[in-house]
């Protein structure tokens, strides 16, 4: 019965990459996460994959790969390049033919955000939308826009930059070497920042302190906020106004129905999102951001990725 | 021969209308500017447009009418309506019906921007293009957004705010209400505010006075320019600089293949646009404005919204 079709999804991140065989209806019938390695030629990574993939079709003989989606940083699904991904060594690749050769099936590449904005088309809370925007909140902030009931690629396959919007022409040097970008305040790394700019102010407090010292623990920053503490709350608020921020600039030029949050600090929920809620609302034209939801994604963490990528196949 | 069909393009504005006959392949039959008269009601406008289709169409019996395309300041595409448009005394009145009761023919509406950009996508600069922005410069700014061959309305029907996305949250207070909106800055509304600050700073300078007392006059300006005025070339960079920064952010947003400038300060060209370039190569990601084309409409001042509004009929 080969006409049991999975296709293979793969979210290649900067750390780790998770791949899985889905179904049309957005089963994940198997999924794995393992070390992206990005220090190593991209051919580690592929023959990995590939291994795993013909271990699996040599046990499930009853099906067959209809196809293979990936979604990567810097992926454009117009050209089938990886194009300078950041923190991975690969430079400029042809991953579409890469996969391809290897594995012999269709493949198709968008990149990571837009991935997730399949993944909330196809399976998630955008199922009824046509319009909306999904923003990933992790180390970076990325997003993938829906218009029309399309995902938006623009001219070279590059649109959706959302994290390196300026929301201030005079504001932080962000990683891209541009001032202001969002992603410089309302992500990991702006958070961070964040931190390091409220412990100048206020040197002696020693929550900043066990924030600074570690990696940025979004589930430590929530327990506190929970609990009350006012610098949690402080760092929220402040984030969620820039957030709020950057939406509107959205809202006003795109008027989508939702934003919708995913990744690691979309785990802050409400916390961020009151601020950035009221925050949209005050900067956008005619209060029409009244109705604009923002709301946090239901898929589960890491799942949107693959759900998205392999959704590329189903919907092609 | 009633099979040579024409449609009637409206563009209506804050103080003049034109209206004109369209054959599909973008020939302009007959057109004509009438006062809107937006003191008074809507009624007074339709029934002096309708009476002049009704005599040109029994003065040319071998034509018909095919439908009526209308573009409006705040016109809603999705359900019909003019929605309190600046300017005009109507408040919410839902033009579509009252057309095409009055006319008896299919009647569809958008905004003016929106019809700008299509009178561009069907018979002006972007007819190969498929993503691209429509930039209205005139009393204030407007814009009308193409992706993927696509016009963008949004959720609501109220996408392409360019005017009021903010590129200074603590910047001027626009008629919005908002701060910082683009429009209080590139425009002749913005413009008159920047000279009424260099003014300040520089009370003497007679070329600013002159500009000051009069309403702006973007030849007076340009004429200065090209004489080599510091003046007029300080408002003209400080102008193309602020407009290149709302460029940077829906660059990195929607990636379009150009922007396209229409409407009286649209004239102003390249002594706006070179400046407007450099400084949104500067705030882009990666350099990938580099390629972004900033060009002037090449249709006929008053032109584009008319074509653009006939073409909505055309297009359906």
């Amino acid at each position: 019965m080969a006409n049991n079709k999975y296709s293979l999804g793969i979210d290649i991140g900067g750390t780790n990459t998770i791949y899985g065989f889905i179904t049309r209806d957005g089963s994940i019938i198997f999924h794995d996460e393992i070390p992206t390695n990005g220090a190593k030629p991209i051919s580690d990574l592929i023959g990995r994959i590939s291994d795993n993939v013909e271990e699996f079709f040599s046990k499930n003989q009853e099906y067959s790969l209809k196809g293979i989606g990936i979604g990567a940083p810097n992926g454009n699904h117009y050209t089938g390049m990886i194009q300078s991904p950041p923190n991975l060594s690969w430079g400029n690749i042809d991953i579409v033919s890469l996969f391809s050769e290897k594995i012999n099936c269709k493949t198709l590449l968008t990149n990571d955000a837009n991935a997730a904005a399949l993944g909330e088309k196809f399976f998630g809370l955008a199922k009824n939308m046509e319009d909306f925007v999904v923003v990933t909140l992790g180390t970076g902030l990325g997003s993938g826009i829906f218009s029309s009931g399309k995902l938006l690629y623009g001219h070279d396959g590059f649109a959706g930059e959302m994290g390196h919007i300026s929301i201030d022409f005079n504001g932080r040097l962000c990683n891209c070497g541009n001032k202001g970008c969002l992603e410089s305040y309302a992500s990991a790394t702006g958070i961070k920042i964040t931190i390091k700019k409220f412990l100048e102010k206020d040197s002696q407090n020693a929550f900043l302190q066990t924030l600074f010292r570690d990696n940025i623990d979004g589930f430590l920053l929530d327990k506190a906020y929970d609990e009350g503490n006012e610098t949690a709350i402080k760092i929220y608020r402040f984030t969620g106004e820039k957030l709020g921020q950057g939406l509107s600039l959205v809202a006003n030029l795109l008027s989508p129905e939702a934003f919708i949050f995913y990744g690691g600090f979309s785990n802050a929920g409400e916390r961020i999102l009151s601020s950035a809620r009221k925050s949209m609302k005050d900067n956008v034209i005619n209060n029409s951001g009244k109705d604009i939801k923002l709301i946090q994604s239901g898929l589960p963490q890491g799942q949107a990725g693959i759900l998205g990528a392999a959704s590329l196949i189903w919907t092609k």
